[in-house]
């Protein structure tokens, strides 16, 4: 069965996802870039987002490369394609990533308001979904045609899931800054309960890699 | 100046730093043990709490040897002292350490209900501090005499101490765990508001460990 998957989640040690006051100066808000840091020099995103020099490999790279590969749809929460808010007040917006963003499969972006859907160069097409996360996940599910499907974030789209017992697997890479207040991923969220255990940590200087897996119901 | 110190603070991938239900049997929580895995099998444990056959040097040893060192005092909140609520019932609760408790100094812990001071073995005298956590302080630091201050735990009266700005240097060991619910550590105390700055971090297989300071006013 194929899989709803977080992968390379990056919070603070403080248990942030987003620095607040996102905008569109600071996409993953104030101090919210820090977190990827761990992610920026390897080599898999440096080819994914055709930057730097080649990249790095190791542990990293590793969860990157993971979180990459064996993908059929994404689901993204509205606040992670942008930084608009309420009825879309011009179609303009297309994403924080240029006529070519880096999903290359469909893209099932939440909202409470309806929008058609946008075709973007190498294969990426964002769908709007109005009517709540599982009917998001049942139309990823069939657009991944037995691949895997990714929830980007950001934080309160992860809660919705996590709550809902719906994500499968989680990486989350705790890198090693201070956000002091912003989007907390884990209050009030009781992954043991919810049936999740960790089932992989590795630390490098950039950031503690850590795996839940959800038992089987 | 001498400091106000916190060392060897375990807490969980979700930010408790202790689990719930704390009870006779469960001193750190339903759980909570689990959060102290990295400093069980280190020398400097087993030497202080005279078990095990010697123990490991190393990362998770330095720190604990760190937090040993130098300390003239400690603070305890009351619920670190005993499961005991309200109301001293007897006298007969004295720690959870039994006759001679791993401090050797004075220790202040922090309560509403006034009591006798405790002399134990080995140098350890419990004192019963009912006029707040400033003048706990005041009062460790006269004992301390020129040295530090370590300030134990648990999850609220460090969180007392940190809103305040009154903690110089924290360590934590974030343990590789789950727990789910029980004290939340950093929810809704803004650590870089308050002047703290992450100065170290550096990862076991048993635990991260990071060193926030905070600036001089």
């Amino acid at each position: 069965m194929p899989k709803l998957r977080v992968n390379c989640f990056s919070v603070s040690l403080d248990g942030y996802g987003a620095g607040p006051d996102q905008s569109l100066e600071n996409p993953l808000g104030v101090g919210g870039m820090g977190l990827h840091e761990w992610v920026l020099g390897t080599r898999t995103f440096q080819q994914m987002h055709g930057v730097g020099a080649g990249g790095t490999t190791g542990v990293d790279d590793d969860f990157a490369a993971r979180g990459a590969a064996g993908l059929g749809a994404w689901i993204l929460g509205r606040n992670m394609f942008g930084p608009v808010r309420g009825p879309w007040p011009e179609e303009a917006w297309k994403g924080w990533w240029g006529p070519n963003p880096p999903y290359h499969v469909p893209v099932f972006v939440l909202t409470q308001h309806a929008r058609a859907p946008i075709v973007m160069e190498g294969g990426t097409v964002f769908h709007f979904v109005t009517d709540g996360i599982e009917a998001a996940l049942a139309r990823a599910r069939e657009a991944a045609q037995g691949k895997d499907i990714r929830l980007g974030g950001g934080v309160a789209t992860l809660r919705q899931y996590l709550s809902a017992g719906l994500v499968d697997e989680m990486h989350l890479a705790i890198s090693p800054t201070l956000l002091g207040r912003g989007e907390a991923l884990f209050a009030g969220i009781d992954l043991p309960a919810l049936g999740y255990r960790r089932t992989e940590c590795v630390s490098t200087p950039k950031a503690t890699h850590v795996v839940f897996t959800k038992a089987a119901a």
